[in-house]
């Protein structure tokens, strides 16, 4: 079980994601693992948390990923551009961390993600577990090798070094109106997946990159966040036809 | 009933949403109702169509939205930032053409949405039967002016001029932890709003705009689409404490 | 003769660069010609107008410029980059509408500019003589094919649409530490230039591109303005070793 | 005395200034100072360093600047937008550390920059010297409380807490059509300079701020740099009519 805890000190909000089995050891004191269900938490300096439960959201900042994440606002395009909902079939490959299956899986019926990389499986099951995702189904399979036996998807979500090499191989699986959608860290993996989109089916092609800013706001300071600006990856989206 | 088609003119991908219960007159050339449903649509003018049915996202870009519409890519940051879920309870004001009810409906369990310009609630009903959303329940309430009577809301949404002035009466329907998440086309807006998020309970807070570029990709050609680059509001975000 | 007036009507302002030698016709009303130089200049609709002597930076803003014009951000980069100044030499090619190489001269003791296409040569010496500048020798030569003669420069400039194939022949014109500033409007440019810059002896590369946005500011009214984000090109900047 | 020196280790380029008065000590080994004018390098490790005279902006790349530093592409806008050349008189307020007053000097005839902060004037005298600017000339004057004496300037370059208090004490500086251009880290400062403008004299109010990203460039690698986006602050532009 975990909690989720935040204190102010000296203007500045402090939060923590806490495992309510054991005691909590912080620069603002200890809090007692009897005390995380107190309406008011106190550590041993005197100092107050406040004290709610995660949401998925919460426990999701919480997990491990690699080098070159996908950020909430990429996967978040890959959501609303694709209109993915409760009745969606969604076809991901590959699983890697297992960050962006389960996101889709909040939002889809089922996902089906493919990788084939024991150490990714590994990852992806903790992840799985960690996050409580229940209608992900993991297939050990290389995607560049072998089709993808989906049917009637609504969605195929790709993060793979070389998403051309798939093409054949996952487009099947889509419904006529279906969603491709991959990411790429390279504009050079963007423009060679481009290429060969329409000669697998796939039309109504757009490419988005999102750079999101933060903003400093106390007062009558009103400013970009100093190197606060993500970038993370280029996004091919296209549609089965 | 509706049905997307598109087909290719030199090189170019055109596409139509079409009322499959008429004839559709393009510069391609004519479609007889009757065709909609053949697996191969032809014009009179012999042009090939391809032909699928809508989903979600097709009808969503379809609606009539105001002056000052949020984009796919700030409603977007909303479902992502909050983590909003099937199990989601959402509080919105205001209604406005509906169009941000409609979305978070499609991820959510329930959606109240507010206002009280009669004008708004009449296009946001059509837009709610247009895209069959059920799950959105109207009121006809002033929010600046009277307390919302929603508990236990995962999420509040406010897309308002003055949203500082509705705090008061919507923070309380948040539950511990939960999301107030705020659209601003200003960033004066922002400023104001985040100056009184913590004298109302509101705390973790977070402020970020999305640039969203779009990129022109076929063969060689590999270059930023020019004016395609949208921004169009700032997003503020905290949380009940 | 121009001269630059002005005036403010419904709260916008409104510019012209005006030929003093005839009247000017607007939609505020006509000016006389004899009128340009008294302190008050009045329409015959009764509309003041504010009058002044047009800047270097007032004449550039009009002169004719192909698809694809470098922005004065750009043109800026080179300038801030490479520390030009009054005492530097500078080759540029290829000329274009002579844009460039005049804003460069503006700051330069010489710019040496090369191009080998005839209507091009024929705009830039238009340009040339509208902005009264002196210190441009333009030269009919095509830098893919032949040497530049130039010696000691301290910044060579390239808007071809092959940049990678003049190296061999400009190169050679930089002296030690000087700047090599590559405008490329495709990023695939800037990726083939870049790769064969080491082995031309050219180091300390960087490549960077300017997104710059306009603000809408009147009174509590503080927004981006809508579509006003300008990015042409990727600028790729490197010394010779 | 000072050298630009770099060399090549593991295909990282790595650049120093060096002065050649001493031997200089680095990772790749020691130079000794009678080497530093032979045409090959060798530190004692037998690493071979590239070696060129520094240009100014190698030098203005070295210099001492405060938290909230202008940075190139600003300063490369107020060149560009105002058209500023060795014709131009300069009146610039408050000098800081006096880079921007340096470089300005390089483009302009003259440069008269004021400020009132004992520290500041030593530290810009400094910056004067080492990049060896003569045509700067140092008030000690606070423009907030005093006219400034100059008359017919072609720039007013602002880079104030509060420029609005300087308004009434610098724009009588300028002549008709001039720039005056502030440089003002927070939105909300030019919120309330621009609001302040037109009863000033000012007019054609433009506001601007660039984003600039560098990319990475090797082989197929080509994305960009993570982290590597600059904002800086917002630019006001107006004339004098």
């Amino acid at each position: 079980m975990a909690k989720k805890i935040l204190c102010t000190v000296d203007g500045e909000v402090k939060s923590y994601l806490v495992d309510t089995a054991k005691d909590f050891h912080t620069k603002e004191g200890i809090i007692k693992k009897e005390d995380f269900n107190k309406k008011v938490i106190k550590t041993n300096k005197g100092i107050q948390f406040y004290c709610f439960d995660p949401t998925f959201i919460d426990l999701f900042n919480k997990i491990k990923r690699g080098a070159q994440i996908m950020l909430p606002k990429d996967i978040a395009t890959i959501i609303a551009e694709s209109g993915l909902n409760n009745q969606s079939i969604v076809v991901d490959a590959g699983t890697g961390s297992g960050a962006l299956a389960s996101f889709l899986a909040l939002h889809a019926k089922k996902v089906y993600t493919f990788d084939n990389r024991p150490e990714h499986l590994e990852v992806a099951k903790k992840t799985f577990e960690f996050l409580g995702v229940k209608n992900v189904v993991v297939k050990d399979q290389d995607v560049y090798e072998k089709k993808v036996a989906v049917k009637n998807a609504d969605l195929v979500t790709l993060d793979l070094r070389e998403p051309w090499r798939a093409l054949p191989n996952v487009t099947s699986c889509l419904k006529k109106g279906g969603f491709l959608i991959a990411y790429n860290p390279q504009i050079t993996q963007a423009q060679e997946l481009v290429n060969v989109l329409e000669k697998n089916g796939l039309l109504l092609i757009k490419v988005v990159e999102n750079i999101q800013r933060e903003w400093e706001i106390y007062g009558q300071v009103v400013r970009p966040k100093f190197g606060r600006i993500a970038h993370t990856g280029f996004i091919v989206i296209a549609r089965k036809i």
